[in-house]
C-alpha cells in the first residue's frame, strides 16, 4: 500500500515532506488537507491526526504526525533514501536531530508567528496583532543571525559543515521560504543582511532540483495573490482618502 | 573518558538527562552551570554550547545541545539502556519521537512561559508579563488536556499505551514538575483537574525510584523558598496596607 500524506502545500512541513519523497524517489498519494477550509479540523481528519495539524502519513496501518518524526521516519523505513539525509551514524545524526529540536522554539516560532501575524491572519480570519509580529520579528531574525553563525559555520554548502542536505535543512529552508508571503519591504529587511542563508536556499533549490521549486508553486502563486490584494487595498486607500479630502476638486 | 553533563538542576531539562542516567547506571560528571548567575552566557560555556543553554553535554570530543536529541543519543551511545527509553523499532521510536516534537511548542512553551510570568521572572531579574502569562495558561491548560485525551489514551501507566516509560515521558514529566513552583493556588487550578496526569506522574515516580526525587531536590527546595517569599511578601503588604489605611489605631 503506497504511502499516503495528508498535507497542504500552504504549509511549510507539508511542502517538506514532499519534496523529500519526490527526491528520493518515494512513491506516495497526496491527500489534500484545505487549511483556508478549515479542513484540518474535522472529525474525518482527527481520525488520522488527533491533534489536528498538517502534515500527516499513513503508511499501512501505521499513523504519524509531527513533520521532523514523520522525515526520520520515512527516512529510515523506506529504501533507496540517501544517508546524507538522515546519517546512520550516531554523533552525525544527534547533530541533525539537535538542528530539528533548536528549530521549533527559534526559527519555526519567529518565522510563523511573524507570518501569521503580518499577512496570513486575515485570509484565515483572524485579527492581526502588531505587538505579536514585533516580538516575532525579534525572534526570527535573532534566529536567522544564529544560523548563520552557527549552524552554516565553516565552509559547506549545507547545515553543520556538510556538503550534501539533510532533513534539517529543508524542514528551516522550506519555514524560510514561507517568508515569500510577506510584503516585499518586511521580506528585504528581515532576509536581506543575511547573504549566507540566500546563498543557503539556494544550495538547496539546486540540490533537490526540480522537486524545490515545484512544490513551491503553491506558495509562489498565493504570494502573487498577496501581492495584488496589498496593491488593490493600497489603491481602495488612496481613492479614499483623495475622495475624503479633496471632494472639492472631483 | 567520562560522559560530562553541563546544567542546572532548576532546568527541567538538565534534570531529565541526569535522572535518565542515573536510572540507566551510566556514569557521569555533573558540571553545574548556574543559570542565576549567568554562567549560561559565559564564553566557556559557549564553547559548549554557542546558544548559552543547558543543558549540553560533551562525550569523548563530542559536544551535543537541545535535551531531546541528547536522550536519543545517550540511549543509542550508551550500553545497558533498556529498549524502552527508546525502541530501535522504527515506528515505536518514530511515535516517540512525535510526542518529542510535539512537546516543543505546545506544553513547553505553556508551562516554560507560564512559571516565567507568575513566579520566576523576579528572581532572574526580568520584568513580569500578566498578558503572557495568561496566554501561557492557555497553551499549558490545552496541552495538559490533549496529554491525556490523546498521548495517555488507553490503559498503559505511560505516554503511547506503555507499560513501561520512554525518553517522552521523562522530558514531559520534568517540565510539568517546573509547575511545583507556582504558588499553591495556581498549581492546584491548571494541574487539580488532570488526574490521569498525576497519576502518570506517580508511576514515573516509581518507576525511576529514587531517582526522580532525589534529582528533584533542589526544585523541592526552591518552592520552599518562593513559598516563603511569598509569605514574607504578603505580610509586608499586610502590614504597609495596616499602616496606610488606619494609622489611628497604630
Amino acid at each position: 500500500m503506497k504511502l499516503k500524506i495528508y498535507g497542504d502545500r500552504m504549509s511549510q512541513p507539508t511542502r517538506a515532506i514532499i519534496i523529500f519523497c519526490k527526491v528520493n524517489g518515494i512513491d506516495f498519494e497526496e491527500i489534500r488537507i484545505d487549511i483556508a477550509k478549515g479542513q484540518h479540523r474535522s472529525p474525518e481528519f482527527k481520525e488520522i491526526n488527533p491533534m489536528g495539524q498538517v502534515p500527516a502519513i499513513v503508511d499501512g496501518r501505521f499513523k504519524l504526525f509531527e513533520s521532523h518524526a514523520i522525515l526520520s521516519y520515512i527516512a529510515c523505513a523506506f529504501p533507496g533514501v540517501s544517508d546524507h539525509w538522515y546519517p546512520a551514524d550516531l554523533s552525525k545524526r544527534a547533530k541533525i536531530n539537535s538542528v530539528l529540536d533548536w528549530h521549533h522554539s527559534n526559527l519555526r516560532r519567529g518565522s510563523a508567528s511573524f507570518v501569521l501575524n503580518t499577512v496570513l491572519a486575515p485570509a484565515l480570519g483572524l485579527p492581526l496583532n502588531p505587538q505579536a509580529a514585533a516580538e516575532a520579528e525579534k525572534v526570527l531574525t535573532s534566529s536567522l543571525s544564529k544560523i548563520e553563525s552557527i549552524w552554516l559555520k565553516g565552509n559547506g554548502k549545507f547545515l553543520l559543515g556538510s556538503h550534501q542536505p539533510s532533513i534539517a535543512d529543508l524542514s528551516l529552508i522550506c519555514e524560510i521560504m514561507q517568508l515569500k508571503l510577506l510584503d516585499e519591504n518586511d521580506y528585504d529587511r528581515i532576509l536581506g543582511p543575511h547573504k549566507k542563508v540566500l546563498q543557503w536556499i539556494d544550495n538547496l533549490k539546486i540540490a533537490t532540483k526540480p522537486h524545490f521549486e515545484e512544490v513551491h508553486e503553491v506558495l509562489y502563486k498565493a504570494k502573487a495573490r498577496f501581492h495584488n490584494n496589498r496593491l488593490l487595498l493600497a489603491n481602495n486607500k488612496m481613492t479614499t482618502s483623495t475622495n475624503t479630502t479633496t471632494p472639492s476638486k472631483l
